[in-house]
């Protein structure tokens, strides 16, 4: 058995040692080192380039390094007849979890207003309501969305959560499909986004959806977005525009269109907006290597695996 | 009966309101308002001035209007035979507990770190530990104390508590006494300081106890302190040096020996500490009214009402 390993944005030489210690009988090509194809069965990618798939006559699974799969899918000549496999890392799900906990506090606690008083020292009490009356929708339910979901609830905020798939959780409002879709919007005064990101999803954080949200509180302070999923869910000059006008009340942002974020956005200037550089959550790469060890295994002996991400679907 | 109010910080007429709106058939005096210092059998106090108490020969109870009691028994004329009764507010507690999440996550994710990556317009990564290698020490195991141990360790912390007296909790290192103060100390890389204000524990938080304190993660970085208590607990000037000179990596202020924190603090300019201005968590009047209310009815009946501070013991 061969695998054909590849990552835009990691190591190639790291991901192969955390390959090789796990799967010492296997042969783990990069690109460019193997001579026949049609030996590659497997292939564990992040982000290939257009086209490295599809010369593989035998390729049987794709594994993803990461949580989403829009990295394999955006690619025209993907094989599609070829299941892919995903990720579940617990420690990425972790990890996610903190970062939108930990900004929908910093929002709802005005951080970022505590932070400019500070810096004019000057000693002010801003209004905040109970955390009970904090409405925050979660659009996208997936593994990492419905994780998040469920934390904010069990801390005592008010959770909502939008979905293309019918969901149900105790204490979650589950919206779902187009029809509900504005009540979701309209009840949401902090909107974390963890849709999978395709292409009926790219662009769906617009000023069409931030004028529906909630505003906030006695204050009528904007809405505030936090996105930790994917850049391409974001139309940025909307956000931006949105944020100068006050349509929104503020923004956690980890993820851009390109990254590195341009030294010239606008984003990294504003006091009402964290920007962070895709530090959310990271796949822990010992965990994946395993993870797709144990999945091989499985393959060999005829055995289902899963996660699996489907072209048709995007995700 | 008749009830003598007093707040240093609140508008008096205002926490008059709520007491009648619950109380409607009592008298409710404020200073200098009655003119028999017998007829006061009961008082609700907020810090009141040395001697407010001395002269009242029929006070049975005196209320706290907030969590702590330092702000009574600091005055050396507080009558000593009289019980003090602590309000135990829910809303408080739950708010004190988003407080300390929202700040041990802040330092735990490098917040002020990006902050200031943000502001040079730079794209960075900064290395972060899973929670559960994070430890967290709460000193001070009281109500609060406790409410908050039990939500960084729900959450995924390794936290562990110091008190004065014996205390056990599943899933959290319980520290007592003089004798394990060091090994508290010396395993925690995050303090959290919920201890009540007493003669004992005034100043505690000095550079002596900063040196204990474990440092954090490869990187070295010096451990966090977090103070939502009570100002007279730190050494002002201690806390200034330590992050100076790096002894400490950070800290979160809501408390200050005096408040208003001076304009001229040297607190307030750096960007590795969080002032906020006694915002952590908030008494509600509404709900401290009827639970004195329900306290007056029990003691008329002769029922017993806690939770009891003493004199002696300072909280």
């Amino acid at each position: 058995m061969a695998i054909l390993l590849y990552s835009s944005i990691d190591d190639m030489d790291v991901w192969r040692g955390h390959f090789r210690r796990v799967m010492p009988n296997e042969k783990i090509y990069l690109p460019g080192e193997f001579e026949n194809a049609e030996e590659i069965e497997y292939a564990a990618m992040w982000e290939p380039p257009s086209g490295m798939l599809s010369g593989l006559p035998n390729l049987k699974v794709v594994f993803s390094l990461g949580a989403g799969v829009d990295h394999l899918f955006r690619d025209g000549s993907f094989p599609r007849h070829v299941p892919v496999v995903r990720v579940i890392d617990p420690n990425l799900t972790e990890q996610m979890c903190e970062y939108v906990l930990l900004h929908v506090m910093y929002h709802h606690r005005r951080m970022w207003e505590y932070g400019k008083l500070q810096r004019k020292s000057e000693w002010n009490l801003l209004e905040t309501k109970r955390i009970g009356d904090v409405r925050v929708g979660v659009m996208g339910l997936g593994v990492l969305g419905m994780a998040v979901a469920r934390v904010l609830r069990d801390f005592g905020f008010s959770v909502a959560g939008w979905s293309g798939s019918h969901k149900e959780e105790n204490g979650i409002a589950c919206f779902v499909g187009a029809n509900e879709w504005n009540a979701f919007l309209e009840r949401t005064e902090i909107l974390v986004c963890l849709l999978p990101l395709t292409d009926s999803t790219r662009g769906i954080l617009s000023s069409e959806v931030f004028e529906k949200l909630a505003r906030c509180g006695d204050t009528m302070r904007g809405p505030v977005l936090i996105n930790p999923g994917r850049g391409g869910h974001m139309v940025e000059e909307d956000v931006l525009t949105a944020l100068k006008s006050g349509v929104l009340g503020g923004a956690s942002l980890d993820v851009f269109e390109e990254e590195p974020l341009n030294a010239g956005s606008g984003f990294w200037e504003r006091d009402d907006v964290v920007v962070t550089p895709h530090s959310a959550a990271a796949t822990d790469p010992v965990f994946v290597a395993s993870s797709i060890r144990d999945n091989l295994v499985k393959l060999e002996r005829g055995e289902e695996v899963g996660p699996l991400a489907y072209v048709e679907r995007g995700y």
